[in-house]
């Protein structure tokens, strides 16, 4: 039973069979000027209902990077929740692709930015020569507990982000699955509340490598094309990520996909709801059970990761899209069975 | 008739099949620690005769610049050829991923290094705190014009090279048709030629996006690992670019490929031996055979790059592993008609 | 009465002298090899009771940020106090000249880093290939609010740091202020304590634009060097900013300058007690008399920044190496008469 | 004799005397809010004619790469004479500040970029995502051999710059000698010929540590102050470097200066007439006298630097603002005596 990461997770077989028949023509242009490339921003346009650009990449550490680099100078200051994958998952990436630029961190319940932690970390800020420029504001949709702002949540945040002259940048890894569970559009959680800039993931969804960084703000993406290239993510072969995107939007599999996730965590949320330590919005499920248990669901073979702080006692639970129902089961099982 | 380049090309069947293949298991360990992955450094440490350290990245571009970061310092100066893909085609990646290395240009025929401009440009140093540190030389194998240097001509630089205290790169964007054309083994042109660091390229002749850093001094995986996670070239699902490098040196097959491009490359070079304005080593011919005759190519429906200066009527056709003959006769038609 | 920052302050008429002095040749070497910094190394040496290397710079800012880099990769996290200079005033100079390394900060009273605490900080850090490298441990002595380590406290943090292998560096911008402070030599509370590299300063002690890396350590020297002359701080004159650093340890100037502005704070320490926010260790006193009292003190014409949290109505006094008596007495007046 | 560098003398005492009489307040305001520093843009908006920004930096390099990381993004081409400070004596500063753009080498007689070579420059670059993106033009006034660019040279580039969207900057380590050499206002040979940004030189020509980017283009004011705080050259006793730059154009200072040196190494040109290998326009003769006559020089105990490629026997004789007549005078002898 593995509930470690939906990074562990095959591939859909919709985008395994669009890697493979993308593979038909014997030569296609390169670097994007493919016939499936070419389709993205149109394709992507009607999803979020307005233009948009779109730039592929291989990581999701990349669309961070590359996405706050276009918005940050590199003596700006991007504020970002302390739990944030930018600031503790990705070695300092957004660091380097932006030249040295400083995140600068909020505190909060369930891994999410308030408006007032916000507004609180904008008026610490020297606001002189002396301290950073206040430059972004990236959130993570959902959260890396597993949480999810409503298009109400995320407008106060855009607003306040607006007033205070900040990017607005949306770390979508599991954009999918916020919006699954938001039963929202895309376009009401992004540019109609203030959003700017997203890194729209589809990997841990069933992707192989494609990650779509969507700028809604046209003057970026000259910026974002070069940096791009200069980290190398500009593929000469640009049929094949292409078409993972292509695939994964196409007839709402990427929704479908993130459902399915979703609907089983929930069943495993519910079996756990006594040691829930968030509310299991999403495929992520956190729970407390304390040491005993935790060992006693290792002892079981479950593989998860320890969160928190250490010494919390703290699990998390992913839920994949291809996770299989017998799995679900007998963890619900193992969870029920916990004393 | 495509001959613009190599990168055009589809994947091989071999290495489609392996990533249908490695789809099979629901799940698997992320970032390198699954099945595939692993097995990356023992099957190059046997390809290439001796202990080597393997990371996988989706571009050439990303393996040029995290090898060579990993090899001068921000105030180093790499030597390369004034052609060097690294140098025209990379927009400042090695630049980036270094911190701000300067590349010192060389001058040559056929795209290549002689030991005597080498010493000339080592000599040319200041030498000093207000020049930049001598710190890597980077030559190409195949060349960007598609020539080759021979086991003792990398050993040659390779000697001056530690002489001198340079790290030695090469790029091998098209090495497996270095290898084939010089018909040696993939030892003899790296580390028992003194290379250090080896772009291997697999993208080019029939993979996906599969590119291997080959580190022949252990001292620097460390920080190639850490650049490598830095510039979003960590991927998580690393089962699908492992399986991709694994079945690209399978039986042979990386050779097979190169092979077979640079035979019937060799035949479009004997059909145009008059025009050639390079020796037609591997997969790459470069003709000078005047504006009229390329206007007559293009006319024909022939799709290449002009190369050189600009107004140097010079046309450079790339033949992929997978050139139809059907096309090469065709163009082989045209070349003989030309007057 | 301008308490603002010992930064206003004029030079010292010894330090003001010897720039006369060593102006009497009509030309000397440029680039440090003029007869005055040649001394440094010498001097320091004897001053630190070891070999020693030393590198002028222009400013604080210079010197922490260059030190810093040389002892931390890109990818590393320098672990320090939420409140240090390097965090709060340097607008990310660490960031910049390390390409993007992150600081990781820690609380704690008195704007000191306790061993536990940074205990507590090495633990929290992931530990893998996604989060940053711990790499160096940065202190202030004296502190952003005026406190010191004593001897011991600093070995303690040096062994913490070693067993981690962090390089240890110490923010001397005010040093003279902590070493007259703890009566100890200027050996005990650095590499006698596991100290690598020192940020000397002189310029907010009577010095006008001059600060001296002193590294421990001789192999950082190279580096040091190197990101002196990128950074533009290696000057052609050197012979101004050794001249004022020679003058400056000359006989004990500097211990002399720190003395009085450190017997001069005591006193307005005194006369404030029942309002200080931190122990008056050095030359800064830091008071939190509520607003009232701070808007009585601007009204007497008294100048100073305000300082922690906005609404926090706290004030730092800072006295200055030739602040006045007069101003001094003043100031005592007017803080036994708030109410 | 020592003909080494002008930055080997020592400062003016107009120079000494305003770094005297500015230390006289005991306390000014830090980081440019003195009453010197203010006056600095004012003063010199007079002396170019217009509206002009102005910030000190300790060197000549730090102006360099400062102003040029405000002209050029990070995948910026600057273009400059292969024998430009930037490219050859700043060991990468300016790929250190603009974090990693590329300096495009142009040749040309006496250290000159002609508009022919420009525009084969301008005209080799790729033009697309693949090549750094041309971003500035860069030239030193007075060059590096001494000579000088007319007002209508510079116009000539200056509209070539513009056309093609490049900033447009001047290295004016020696400025003042241009000026004289050429008797225009400042104003002719920078914004009215088309130029963005001046690194303007006063260590060489009489000052202590003070260089100034003077910015006619007000937008990269915001860029220039950032880059400048994390640089570690906004020094906080803003008051010394600001009375240096007001004493040196107080009544034309700068202009004797440097006439004096010109004069001087008129003579010494003339002298050495039949061995110049660049037109003495300014205070640096060059002189290809052959090995022997080298010798002769040195063993005569003239020191000076060797100059162009190695075997050249070439020689650089720089006259400094205070070198003495009796120098020039023996060195002329000498210069005479040569066979």
């Amino acid at each position: 039973m593995n509930f470690r990461s939906d990074n562990n997770a095959a591939i859909a077989p919709e985008i395994l069979r669009a890697l493979n028949d993308v593979n038909g023509p014997a030569s296609a242009r390169a670097y994007g000027e493919d016939d499936w490339s070419r389709k993205l921003d149109e394709r992507f346009s009607a999803l979020f209902e307005r233009d948009v650009r779109v730039f592929t990449v291989a990581s999701g550490t990349a669309a961070n990077a590359i996405a706050l680099a276009s918005a940050a100078p590199p003596w700006g200051a991007v504020l970002c929740h302390r739990e944030a994958h930018i600031e503790r998952d990705e070695c300092g990436a957004v660091e380097f692709y932006s030249g040295g630029a400083k995140l600068t961190l909020i505190d909060g319940a369930d891994a999410k930015v308030t408006p007032a932690a916000l507004n609180a970390a904008i008026a610490s800020n020297g606001g002189d020569i002396h301290s950073p420029q206040l430059a972004a504001l990236s959130i993570s949709q959902a959260t890396e507990r597993g949480t999810v702002y409503t298009p109400e949540e995320v407008a106060a945040l855009g607003a306040m982000a607006q007033a205070n002259g900040l990017a607005f940048h949306v770390d979508g890894a599991r954009f999918a699955n916020a919006v699954v569970a938001l039963g929202c559009a895309p376009a009401d959680i992004t540019w109609k509340a203030g959003v700017d800039i997203l890194s729209f993931g589809a990997t841990k969804n069933g992707a192989m490598a494609a990650e779509a960084i969507v700028a809604f703000n046209p003057k970026v993406a000259e910026t974002i094309a070069r940096r791009r290239k200069r980290g190398g993510h500009l593929l000469c072969k640009g049929r094949y990520p292409a078409a993972q995107l292509l695939a994964y939007v196409e007839d709402g599999l990427w929704l479908r996909l993130a459902s399915r996730a979703n609907d089983l965590a929930r069943r495993l949320g519910a079996a756990a709801e006594r040691y829930l330590s968030a509310p299991a919005h999403t495929n992520q499920v956190f729970i407390k059970p304390g040491d005993a248990n935790i060992a006693k669901l290792r002892a079981a073979g479950v593989e998860f990761y320890d969160w928190g702080k250490k010494g919390s006692a703290e699990a998390r639970l992913v839920v994949s899209w291809n996770q299989s129902e017998a799995d679900v089961e007998a963890m619900r099982g193992l969870l029920a069975s916990l004393r």
